[in-house]
This record gives C-alpha cells, sequence and structure tokens, in this order.
C-alpha cells in the first residue's frame, strides 16, 4: 500500500511558512503502522493541483491532502476535487449549521462566504470540523481513498483522528506498538556504541530510530506484527533488555519529555523546595523550570550571578576563593549552590559556572567547559563537563546536564533512605 | 520558469526528521526572484527517486535535489542521475584531495567507502563540497538544470550559494531587492489595520508578507524590476512611508532580529550595566539577554524571585506592599526593578511580574496580567499587559515586551540629552 500527502498554498513554496502538516500527519500514520510513501507541495493553483492528484491517484492508495479549502478566491481545492471527481455542489445543513454555531459562539456575524463552506460535494463523505468552519472531505475512488483537510495545524490535527479511525476501519492495519525512551548525558556515537550489541541482536520486526537534540538523544522503537500480546511483549522484553545497559542515562518514556516536568514532578513529590545559582546558563535552567505549570510548588527562585561582584555580594563567595580558583571552577559552582541553597533556604539547589563561548576560553579552561553542583539536603555532587565549541548548544546542554544531576540525586536519597 | 525541489530520505517520510532543506532552499530563491512550484519527498527508492526525477523534468525547468549523495548503501540519487543521464563514472582526483584534507584535519582514517566520494558522473559539473565529503552534481539536460546536493543541512547551505551563483549566470533574473522589518508591541490584526491605506496603495510590483511569531510580528517587503536602482528607491520610499506610521513598534531591519542583540548593542554603546528583576517570567528575559556572546560586558546578573519570600528578603520590597497590592501589581514591579538595581548597582534594570497561567488567575487579576517596569538612570516606566491564555506565549510575549520597553526608556534618555 501507497500513500501520499500532498500539501496545497503559495505560502508554503516562498519559505513564508514551513510545511509541518506533512511531519505531523506521517507521523500519526506510522503510529498505526502505516509508512508514507510521497510529500508533493504545490501553490494555490488548480492545475498544479489537479495535476498532482492525478499523479498520486497513478501511484498511491491513500492520498491526504491539507489546504485550499477555505472560502476565499485562492481556496481552490475544493473545486478540483469536485472537477476531478465529478461532482454535484449540494448544501449541507449539518455543516451550515455547525458554521452558525461556532460563529454565534465567537460573536462574530455569518458572511455569505461563510456560507459557502457548506456547500459540499455530493459523492464525498464529509467530516465536520470541531474546531473552525471548512469541513474534511473523503472520497471513495476505486479501492483508494482520498482525503481533504484544512490546512490550519490545529484544524487539521483534529481532522487526522477521523482520518486515522477511517484507515483503521477500511485497511487491514498490522499491529503496531511504539516507545519512545528519552536519554540525557550521553552523546549519540556514544549511545549508539553502548548498545550496538543489542541493537544488532533485535528481532527484524523490530525498529529503532535515534532522534538526537542538543543535550538529549530519544531512541525510538517500534514493533509491527500480527498478535497485540506478543508485539506488545516482544517489545517490553527488547526495552527491560535495554534498561540493563542504559538505565542511568533514561529520564523519562514517550510523551513524558520534558526535562523541567519530569524534575518538578519528583520535587513536588518529595516536598523539596529548589533554588537555583546560574552563571554561564544565564536563567536558561530557571527557564527550564518555570516553563513547567505549577512550578512554585517547588521553585523558590534563582540568583544569575553573571558578574563577579553578585557572585561574592550576593551569593557570599570568598573574594579569595575566586581570585584563587577563578569564577569557572569546581569549588566555586559548590559556593554557589550552596550560597543560593542558604540564602533562600531551600532542601535543594543548583550551582553552575562555565564558559558558554564563544570567546573566553582559554588553554587551560577552554570554552565548553562547565561545573555543575548539584545539592540535595545533605548531599552534594560536583562535575566537570567540557561540552562544544557552540554557545547555544552549551547553555541548552549544560541547563539538561544540571537538571539530570539534580533528578539522580533525589533519587538517589531515596534509595539511601530505604 | 518552473523550479522543483525533490527532497530524498527514508526518515523524512516516518516523522523522523523534519524536511527544513525545502523551506531552506525556496527562501533563497526567492531572494533573487525565483518562486518555486514543486516541492517533492521521496524515500531510499531506486525506482521512486528516478520516477520522480522523471516527473519533475517534465514539468519543471530547474530541480534542486537533496540528500542520497553519501557513501552507503541506501544512498541512491548518484546512481539513478547516472542512469537518467547516462553518465561513466570517473575518479575526480580534485574530490578526492578534498576528502583526504578534510580526514586529515579530523584525525580520521580515510576509508574505501569514503574514497568511492570521488566516483563522479562523467557529465555532470562537480561542485566541490568545502564542509563535507559528498560533493554536489550540476547536470545540463537540454536547457535544464539539475542540481544534486548533500542533504545534510549546513552542507547543503553551502551548496546552495554556489547554486545561486550559477543560475544567476544561466538565467536572465530579474532585479529582487527584500527588506524585513521586525516590529514588537503590537498584535497582526492591529498593525494590518494600521498599515491598510499604505498597503493597499502599494505598487503591483511589491509583495508584503505578514511574518508573526509570539510577541514579534515581522513584515517581508519584496520588489522585483528590471532596473536595480529604481528597485531599491521604490522599496525605500515605500518603507519611509511606513516608518512614519509604525516608527514606535519597529525594533530591528533584516538579519537584526534578535532582540537581545539590539539591546546589547545599545547598552554596550551606552555604556549602561543591566540587572534584571524576573518572577512570572521565571528566567526567560535573563535568558533572552545572555544568549548573546559578550552579554557579560552590560549584564551583572538577576533575581528569579518567584517566592514571594524572596521579593522580601533579596529584593528588600516591603512586605506591607505585597500583601496590600498583591505581588502581581504596577507596585511589586517598580519596587522589584528598584530593589534589583540598587542591589546589584547597575544603570538599567527591569522587573516583572505577572501572572503566567494557567492557574493562579481571578476575575480581577485573570491569567494574562503583566505588569513590567523597565528602569534607566532616574528614569522609570510602568505599563500594565493583558496577554494571553496561554503559559508558554505569555512567557515569552512578556519577555519581548520588557526588553523593548527598556530599548525604548534607552533611546528616550539619549533624545532628552540631545
Amino acid at each position: 500500500m501507497k500513500i501520499e500527502i500532498i500539501t496545497i498554498g503559495d505560502e508554503l513554496l516562498i519559505g513564508q511558512i514551513k510545511d509541518l502538516n506533512s511531519f505531523y500527519i506521517c507521523q500519526e500514520l506510522y503510529k498505526i503502522g502505516l509508512r508514507t510513501n510521497y510529500f508533493t507541495t504545490v501553490g494555490d493553483s488548480y492545475d498544479d493541483i489537479y495535476a498532482a492528484l492525478d499523479i498520486s491517484l497513478k501511484r498511491s492508495n491513500i492520498v491526504i491532502l491539507t489546504g485550499g479549502l477555505g472560502p476565499t478566491n485562492d481556496d481552490k481545492t475544493k473545486g478540483v476535487l469536485c472537477d476531478y471527481f465529478r461532482s454535484k455542489i449540494v448544501f449541507a445543513k449539518i455543516i451550515y449549521d455547525d458554521i452558525k454555531e461556532l460563529f454565534r459562539y465567537r460573536g462574530i456575524e455569518i458572511t455569505e462566504i461563510n456560507r459557502n463552506q457548506a456547500l459540499v460535494p455530493d459523492n464525498a463523505v464529509v467530516i465536520r470540523n470541531t474546531v473552525g468552519i471548512a469541513p474534511s472531505l473523503l472520497f471513495n475512488f476505486g479501492d483508494k481513498l482520498i482525503f481533504a483537510l484544512p490546512g490550519v495545524p490545529f484544524e487539521m490535527k483534529e481532522a487526522m483522528k477521523e482520518v486515522v479511525y477511517i484507515i483503521r476501519q477500511n485497511c487491514k492495519l498490522p499491529i503496531v506498538c511504539q516507545k519512545i525512551i528519552h536519554t540525557q548525558g550521553i552523546a549519540e556515537s556514544l549511545l549508539a556504541e553502548k548498545i550496538r550489541e543489542w541493537e544488532e541482536s533485535l528481532p527484524s520486526n523490530i525498529s529503532l530510530a535515534y532522534l538526537p537534540s542538543p543535550g538529549i538523544v530519544r531512541l525510538r522503537l517500534t514493533n509491527v506484527g500480527n498478535d497485540r500480546c506478543s508485539v506488545e511483549n516482544q517489545l517490553k522484553s527488547e526495552i527491560n533488555k535495554l534498561k540493563k545497559i542504559i538505565n542511568e542515562y533514561i529520564y523519562g518514556y514517550d510523551d513524558d519529555d520534558d526535562f523541567g516536568k519530569v524534575l518538578g514532578r519528583l520535587l513536588r513529590d518529595k516536598k523539596k523546595m529548589l533554588a537555583i545559582a546560574e552563571s554561564c546558563t544565564g536563567g536558561y535552567v530557571s527557564h527550564l523550570i518555570t516553563n513547567v505549570p505549577g512550578s512554585s510548588d517547588y521553585f523558590k527562585g534563582s540568583v544569575i550571578a553573571y558578574s563577579n561582584d553578585i557572585k561574592e555580594n550576593i551569593l557570599k563567595i570568598d573574594k579569595k576563593v575566586i581570585e584563587k580558583h577563578g569564577a569557572v571552577s569546581d569549588i566555586v559552582s559548590r559556593e554557589m549552590a550552596l550560597g543560593v541553597k542558604k540564602l533562600f533556604n531551600t532542601d535543594c539547589s543548583i550551582g553552575i559556572t562555565g564558559i558558554a563561548g564563544p570567546g573566553g576560553g582559554t588553554q587551560n579552561k577552554p570554552v565548553g567547559l562547565v561545573f555543575i553542583t548539584a545539592v540535595c539536603d545533605n548531599m552534594i555532587v560536583t562535575k566537570k563537563f567540557i561540552f562544544t565549541s557552540d554557545r547555544g548548544r552549551n547553555i541548552i546542554i549544560s541547563g539538561l546536564t544540571a537538571l539530570n544531576m539534580l533528578r539522580k540525586l533525589i533519587e538517589q536519597e531515596d534509595k539511601c533512605d530505604m
């Protein structure tokens, strides 16, 4: 079975908007075991849309179009579909009622142009739009399915739920199980090295993808088969084997991928309050924590001690210590963490100092050198890292590493308690 | 003239990697006055690449392929191109020397598989890769140009410089001038309203695009014509008219779009030191400032005062003031800014307090309510805002608004001085 996604819109072809619809749709299809074969993007041109549809129907069994369904003159998709599938246009009262209801809710008056959205092809299944005005359409053409969805991303995403449901009903699909494993603290190449033997021994129906981003590597395992129970069990068994090899790097699974959330949940559960002293990360670590709703439950605040002044006068680090060891040193990261913990009267704290770059590096203290201290009650750990030569990456990686160090420390305390 | 971009790679079609190459390439082409007509994405399949190339050559004059040029078995592009254009494979010593040099620099040993990268089609122009190993290829097919570029984004970007140069040489292109105007502090719909008359009176050869992102709206003006002088002058004249209408919202032009950089340059020029007191933005404002290299020249540090404790004990805000007015109030944002300015002994400061949401809102103080104070020497301004219901957007918009308020204040001081 071949699948094609066609995205429509002039704005995509001049670099005004990124086509993220194709990306989303193919991910949703992959979750139910379907690989997409083609993406096509064309502008708001009747001829180009017609030709793209024609090509797609010669090579694909399922075609999903997005965009060009709106009410204005540059929306050509419905016209092309009606001509291609020789439809008559009919008025769909249920769609019109939906539109009226939406406009009533928003307190806007309905216009003639919006009414046109309720004019639909007589030979299409009309899929109601619960979050916007343009309904989606489904044509059955021989044994092929052709979906036309709105181009607005959140409307498209709503419509895709229905699309996935219909495809499931119409096609004999394999059972697919997917698990995403989030790791921190190990580079992609080292991770690949560490799990190579395990990866090479994976059954052929399980596929592995590496999804790296700065400071984090995600592993996506996909298992495809015919029996749900065995597909799930096989995947579980492989993940258990994997855990034995890289457990120390795993911080979450599937949608539970936000480090601020993972650490926040832990702090809330353990009733710990956190304070942070940042130098080279300049507020980014605090941002990771406070981006999470409800973080005031466990986060008291931070001192961003960018200049040595602040390290001395606010965090009360001895001037002599900074002079002797330098502001970028293990002892200063330690004093920062302990200083802010005392100042803010918290259970946990983080101290970070380093050289983010691009300037400021020396032979002994190169760009990318970062010292991080995590404190939880009377436990303390300080680590030295040499990250990259890129400022932006250094800030991100330092931030994630700091959160992970504190996570491990809190979990470790838990083990000591038992 | 029709243009097509073909991106190649299985990873694109299962949602492992976003295709950002098409986006970049079409933007580069648009800068020289060329509109792209088609994007196509296919997997690492010989037949699919062959068919896509065949389709593209029937409808397009310039075809740009990316991906599948690497040395491994799943890289099929070179094979397809050689078959399609009936090439013989020859060894290109100059390419091999480039590869040897790159490997020497990286300190890695060169393998047989890398040597294969120097095997190139005899009827293609070979474009050297200065940042990687796979060279780009250019085929002339009748009057059509077919480029094959590496898929790795930074290698593709390097190669695109050459592509643009060659297209300029080969095609009679119009003169294109583009100007991007960055605005802050006005919503897209209001901006559109404000400049409608100006927009409607634009000459037909000048096109306008709105590029909104949270807190910022960019306007892209593109002028196309045959005479450089008149194209540039016409654009300048329209921008001067636009400035008269929305000057207070404009903070930068073209690549000068990073707010942290714009404010940082101003602080450095005026020899001002900055300190920040953040509550609801939780470190994000400091992050915007410190993401810029060299920000330690003008940034001393911040207090993230998430809990009232910190507002009272560190920033020395009277407990009674907080009790009377609430932590989210104009007076507290003012006291935060003044408190951190005094504590850190700086010329400028920012104080922000608000309700980022989703929780914590009341009838009188809804989610999205934010008070921002900017201080420069003895000038102070406090403003009240009601942004959105979304936490992430509120944090971003608050941060950008704060930086813009301080920017205006410093510029205003400048005017007072004169």
